[in-house]
């Protein structure tokens, strides 16, 4: 447990949260700036900074933990839709591993897609990306 | 396979795009219009809607698949990041479900979660929608 990790201070009892999920690997709990009343945050309870650092094992428990989850804040908060989503690294507040579940509604306010999309230059640009991350999953790098 | 899934097209190689991962049960092809270069689609081969609709036991194969894009597009792209997300239904533009793997890199542009945060009345509100939440949970109806 890195020091000042504070959803490590919450899997361990030493800082308090609305919890709603308090299983033997995986806690969920009331994330305190939501984007909405509901929005639940999944952590797995062994520190690890990023999806990249979960064992490959621990994926299916708990990405179906956030399934069940997701059920659930949907039933609870009536909502018409939900946002799953996690940051690696990049605008990651707290370096543990967390999946937001968001409750939707249509016309909440939150737009669609959030930010500007942009194009290939052309088919082959698109193409040449797309064949440098098959040739590393190809080469069973990852 | 719904008539008009544009996904399940892609699936079925009716529709073309520039696929990175092609397996039994998943497939993995580039957004024609990407937040930014790079930035995959991963999909589940059978149709289902959302992750609400994708049974238990293939959660793990799926989400075990997604980590392994989420490296490759790390690696290939130079990343010092990821944006990993769904939508269910609400924001959801093609009603077949789709994780979003999208590079990142510091002061990139994109805003650090997206949408303005909110706060509960108080403790007391927050502690009642916990409550919701975790009822269903207890209750073994998800």
């Amino acid at each position: 447990m890195p020091a000042g990790c504070i959803f490590c201070e919450i899997a361990a009892g030493e800082r308090t949260a609305n919890v709603v999920l308090d299983e033997p690997d995986v806690l969920a709990f009331l994330d305190h700036r939501p984007l909405f009343p509901g929005h639940t945050l999944v952590v797995p309870r062994v520190h690890v900074d990023t999806l990249l650092d979960l064992d490959r094992g621990a994926i299916g428990p708990f990405f179906e933990t956030v399934q069940r989850v997701t059920a659930a804040v949907t039933t609870a908060l009536d909502a018409q839709g939900t946002f799953v989503a996690l940051n690696n690294v990049v605008s990651q507040s707290v370096p543990h591993l967390h999946v937001h579940v968001v409750p939707r509604r249509r016309k909440d306010g939150l737009r669609g897609f959030f930010w500007p999309r942009t194009k290939y230059a052309d088919d082959a640009e698109a193409a040449g990306v797309a064949a440098r991350i098959r040739s590393i999953l190809g080469d069973g790098m990852v």
